[in-house]
């Protein structure tokens, strides 16, 4: 078998809430760290980081793009071609637009499309699985993976195959079966979950598109080539994105395809669909009990107890069958047998306009973060982070005073046409109509914390700058 | 009947832990806003605060000093003497500690003893129920109030008694029954729960503990001969202080005292015990749900939902019988009937050395308060507020510079040997080994947010100062 590079397309547009309040619209679950230090994200582009693999392709939505590379730069891992769509359309366009970039290059290597949401804690099990749907996949097959079914979840695929080990072909695939379907399924022993990778070659891809959504090409190729590069990444066009049919892969593609193979998957595998499925990943004690964080559990059976923050201190009592998750800004406490109407939650949380539906209090730019942390009648504390190489500019505003303390790091300020070295515990104060432009040139993190005291602390007046190994462009001076 | 003023007794020592998170040993229940805006305490301050009302006598522990003096300020009721337990005795020597007091000056006078944890919503039937037990004080009995017991608590006391309504004679007192005898005598219908108020004279009390505890008269008499003032305050002497054994009124006098009459109270009461007893009183709708602060519940029954910050909110979905209290840096969640246990959380929580089993992140100072906001690696961000007439020092340390930022009022400064006024958006630096003395000379509170950069930012370079209004004496410096 040849040793072929493989590109990996990490798939991280989706923005779910099953998950809140770790995931929510703005950082959705494959950006959290549920688990450890990395997120989901981070593990399924490490996972497919070895020799066997080509710098992955990321398609996302333009809102997660600074996260995105944020993240990867914090694993060590060069990212390809950075795809950001202007809108979230499913995996079906997304899927699509990765083969017709790739294609275009070379429309018979390899592509292996990974959802980012997935834990799969086996990476060399991942990797052999990998390497024994090649040849199929070399040879014109759509090649998915096969999870050994243990209950009748009916949120996943099945896919109908006689396959004991090893690869074999698919005889039908049903995607999201009614609860009857999915017991019977379960069953008759002759079904496996797909577990939403594929490996196959652009060609292969493009064409089952022509053939099942052909409706899907034309817009698809549109965006793709109206493209433009910014700040290093390339954005899809808005116009003829907008007008692809939002269609997940499987109910595009997968479901009617007749070139299907399948690996059948033996190690660990979730895609973190719910708290439920975290609490079976979370490595439930004998009575049942996950913590994880700062939590403590006295006398509960069946529960999750989940802290997300050092300064915070969860407690559990006497508790059966309950899902707690504390965050600084926002807690859930869940009968698990509900899990999934946590959705229903954060409908009800976005009618009351609480922010926390939707949205963390630190934001990510592409030199670095700003991240509230606390503010009230007349102030405002932050803590910004400029990553080596990173520049921003600040532009004073009528009525308050911003001082910018550092913390740690060195950085250098333009400030009254002079530029001033600016080592921790020295500050920068700011006000109108000044405006004060500030580089960090070393190879740390320059940390600060910033006061704004005065009128309207929310307004930001953070010009967000390119940092100096990403494109010559500048980004615009966003203003409040 | 005299109208005479009675001399209400606050009872404000006790540290409980049965409501944490939001009851700390070092800020407990009476002091927390449970319901609304005000504590338990202010309430009771409030309503025993008409012209039926001398100044309230306090008597509290000398760490809760400061949060009692602000509290009352905040009500607007000037407080007669507080006296200060130099350790928590129980209620025994606290109850003596005050009749002595009172004593002193007229030993034929009423006083009230309130405990100040309780609720009892109903100001006017209060009113109307010490004034039924006047005549009978002031003959020398010592008159309690009881509650119609709907339920075999085994946590109160028991007033043998065939009162109807009105006053009547107690036959027998027993504290804190096992539940069979509980059970039995909620069966009979002839006894009542003691409220823990107790109306008579100093006199009568005193007599009582010569006759039933005489070995607590020596020591607490000797606390208070030897007590000394200190800003404002009663100190009451340590030495013979720790030797007055620590016992409760109830079981040191009331338990065998036989001049006992009660006045039956109608009204609504609870001593807020557990968390059980605050979802009785924080009116739970017909699925028997309650909710306090940004707080919802999808589908739940029988549960209560506390939110104590509006920064953070609390969803419970499908939850039953739960109790689910968060602060932000701490989350309570407890099966209903394990709501006694949460003192075993918090000795939990003690080994683990987590400061939140008995502290919040503010403080209480003679001169205002002090919030730690956020703090981190190499930093830390406070709010200080410095009431009218407050005077604080703060001691540059080495290795930082801390930046004091004022948000509102007007301050001045006494930095290098010369005063500055200090107006909103200025700021004062302090670095070692400089001094600065910060004074508030105007009517409204000064705001100021606190920037410590470097070395050991927890370390507290804020000297206490006494208030302008307060004594002449000056507190030491408290460093570290």
């Amino acid at each position: 078998m040849t040793m072929q590079n493989i590109t990996p397309v990490l798939l991280c547009g989706g923005c779910g809430t099953r998950l809140w309040p770790l995931s929510r619209t703005s950082y959705p679950k494959q950006f959290a760290a549920i688990f450890g230090d990395e997120s989901l994200f981070q593990r399924t582009a490490r996972r497919s980081s070895d020799v066997r693999f080509a710098a992955p392709l990321v398609i996302t939505h333009a809102d997660f793009r600074f996260i995105v590379t944020e993240q990867l730069v914090a694993t060590g891992i060069d990212p390809g071609p950075i795809l950001l769509e202007p809108e979230g359309r499913n995996t079906g366009p997304a899927v699509l637009a990765a083969a017709l970039h790739l294609g275009a290059t070379d429309p018979d290597q390899l592509m292996l499309i990974l959802p980012s949401d997935q834990v799969m804690p086996d990476a060399a099990a991942f990797r052999a699985a990998v390497t024994e749907g090649e040849a199929a996949a070399l040879a014109g097959d759509l090649v998915v993976f096969g999870i050994t079914p243990d209950r009748a979840e009916t949120g996943f695929g099945y896919l109908e195959t006689a396959v004991d080990s090893g690869l074999g072909r698919v005889r039908s695939f049903i995607e999201k079966p009614q609860i009857a379907q999915a017991e019977q399924m379960l069953a008759s022993g002759g079904y496996l979950w797909n577990a939403g990778m594929i490996l196959c070659t652009p060609r292969a891809m493009i064409a089952a598109f022509g053939a099942h959504a052909p409706q899907l090409v034309a817009p698809v190729r549109a965006a793709l080539t109206g493209a433009r590069a910014d700040l290093g990444f390339l954005r899809l066009a808005a116009g003829p994105w907008a007008e692809a049919e939002a269609i997940s892969i499987d109910y595009a593609v997968m479901e009617h395809a007749r070139n299907l193979s399948v690996v059948r998957y033996a190690g660990r595998w979730s895609d973190l669909g719910s708290w439920e499925a975290v609490w079976r990943e979370a490595s439930p004690d004998a009575a049942g009990v996950a913590t994880i964080g700062p939590a403590q559990a006295l006398g509960c059976r069946d529960t999750l107890l989940h802290a997300e923050d050092e300064g915070q201190v969860l407690i559990g009592i006497g508790l059966e069958g309950v899902i707690v998750v504390a965050t600084p800004d926002a807690v859930l406490v869940a009968d698990r047998s509900r899990a999934q109407d946590v959705r229903r939650a954060v409908d009800v949380l976005r009618l009351t306009g609480a922010p926390q539906a939707d949205s963390f209090a630190l934001r990510h730019r592409a030199w670095g973060t700003v991240e509230t942390l606390v503010s009230g009648e007349g102030f405002m504390v932050q803590r910004v982070i400029l990553h080596p190489g990173g520049t921003l500019g600040v532009q004073g505003l009528p009525g308050r005073v911003e001082t910018w303390q550092l913390v740690s790091g060195v950085a250098r300020a333009l400030q009254g046409g002079s530029w001033h070295r600016i080592e921790p515990r020295q500050s920068v104060e700011i006000t109108s109509p000044g405006f004060v432009q500030i580089e960090n040139g070393g190879d740390l993190p320059v940390v600060w914390i910033v006061v704004q005291i005065g009128d309207d602390p929310g307004a930001q007046g953070i010009c967000g700058h390119q940092t100096a190994e990403n494109s010559a462009e500048t980004a615009p001076c966003l203003m409040g």
